[in-house]
């Protein structure tokens, strides 16, 4: 049988927060077996960029990363972000390890081809190097994980958090049975159209087009769901959407389960 | 019989030139065997605190760590310069892995004692986990470290590099045969007094002690040969002070051997 793994990515908002982030942890903290955390930097990198005087390119709606955008994000995410976490987790008694791609060549990407948009320093995942998380788990250390990959070549790239936990849940997925959740600031998907705070329970690939194209779903949670719903086509075998509460098993009456 | 282990302390100045640091990464990938990688950020760290507007605090010639400066350590250590080096390392093969003192516990610090002067964020060391190492080294890990310890309860500190490579080095002395090397922009120590590009081949505490009061040596480098002396009376087998063609053992016949 299966040994079980959580993989929780967490959202930017809930570690902005200083309450909100030690609730957080203190969850994470609790989960039995083995586990992942997977987080990105928030609004830290933009503040940082902001201060240096680095401007946001952006082009069609996507941030361009060029070098500088890029050693802020290598400094936020996998500096500051990460090593913080880590020595809460640690403080917490949570043998947490904080890792980027570049770490044991744990996350292979390719920086994305100039296509009409040269988008920088992004990196698109070509593989996952699962003996690695293997090693790490057989020693009981707890992964945490930053938005940085790496091409193998000393090239540092930033990748989207979400992501990265979709394709880390998805090359697991053959050796643990997996629960991948993206944990946010809101207890799971929310239908615009429905009661305030009314979440859905369950959420299928049909579904979500058709809130799609309502507008029901949109900005930053449809790529999101789009890394969910490409998770469970690869055998993750569970994608939930929840907040803080919903990382506990005994709370999972309040959260967003995605289906095919 | 112990297993060899090198441990290599980088000097700042190494890594601020581009061509220094290619050589550097070269020669380390090149030492078969177990080995960890030491660092520092050297002048990257200033630079930021400088562009952000982060005033360097000194009380009597020693650095305050505020808030401020230990979060703009944190991210050059840990972030920017820890990373990049990793991400280069593997690219020359060399399967290397990023840590601070707070993942696995590595190296546990208390905030240094408020006395005559509050020096704010730095630690003291006051463990170092043998066992995490050994984890680490069984599997073929290579561990590069920077200056950031932890205090087990959730909070970084910022730790002087080449007192945690001699702490490293005298914990790791019972289970491993260890060759630590403090590799600088020089080939070793050089007596002010000889002709110019003069390496003394071997230096020990008596001679020290009198180049002190002569002030032959000076500045940075009394607390680094301070540093590599209490490693060799914690029984490290060898300290040695060099360049980077130093760190070949075909090249011994130019660096400064410290003995008792």
């Amino acid at each position: 049988m299966k040994q079980e793994l959580h993989i929780i990515k967490v959202g930017g908002k809930l570690l902005e927060d200083e309450n909100s982030k030690r609730a957080f942890l203190d969850q994470f903290s609790n989960i039995s077996g083995l586990k992942i955390l997977v987080h990105g930097g928030g609004s830290f990198a933009t503040e940082l960029s902001k201060k240096l005087g680095i401007p946001v390119k952006v082009k069609d709606g996507r941030r361009i990363t060029d070098i500088a955008t890029l050693n802020v994000a290598i400094m936020v995410y996998a500096g500051l972000v990460n090593k913080t976490l880590v020595a809460e987790l640690q403080g917490n008694g949570c043998n947490s390890i904080g890792l980027t791609g570049a770490d044991l060549d744990l996350i292979r990407a390719i920086k994305r081809p100039k296509a009409e948009t040269d988008f920088g320093f992004v990196g698109d995942i070509v593989r996952i190097n699962v003996e690695a998380f293997e090693k790490l788990f057989q020693n009981g250390f707890v992964p945490v994980i930053c938005a940085i990959s790496h091409d193998g070549e000393g090239q540092l790239l930033n990748t989207n958090a979400d992501t990265i936990a979709s394709k880390i849940a998805s090359a697991l997925s053959p050796h643990y049975k997996i629960c991948l959740k993206f944990c946010l600031d809101k207890e799971g998907v929310q239908n615009t159209s429905e009661a305030e705070n009314e979440v859905i329970s369950s959420l299928c690939q049909k579904e979500f087009k058709s809130m799609q194209l309502s507008g029901a779903v949109h900005s930053g949670m449809i790529p999101k769901l789009q890394n969910g719903f490409e998770a469970l086509e690869n055998h993750v075998d569970e994608v939930i959407i929840c907040g803080i509460q919903g990382l506990s098993r005994e709370n999972h009456q309040n959260v967003t389960v995605l289906c095919k």
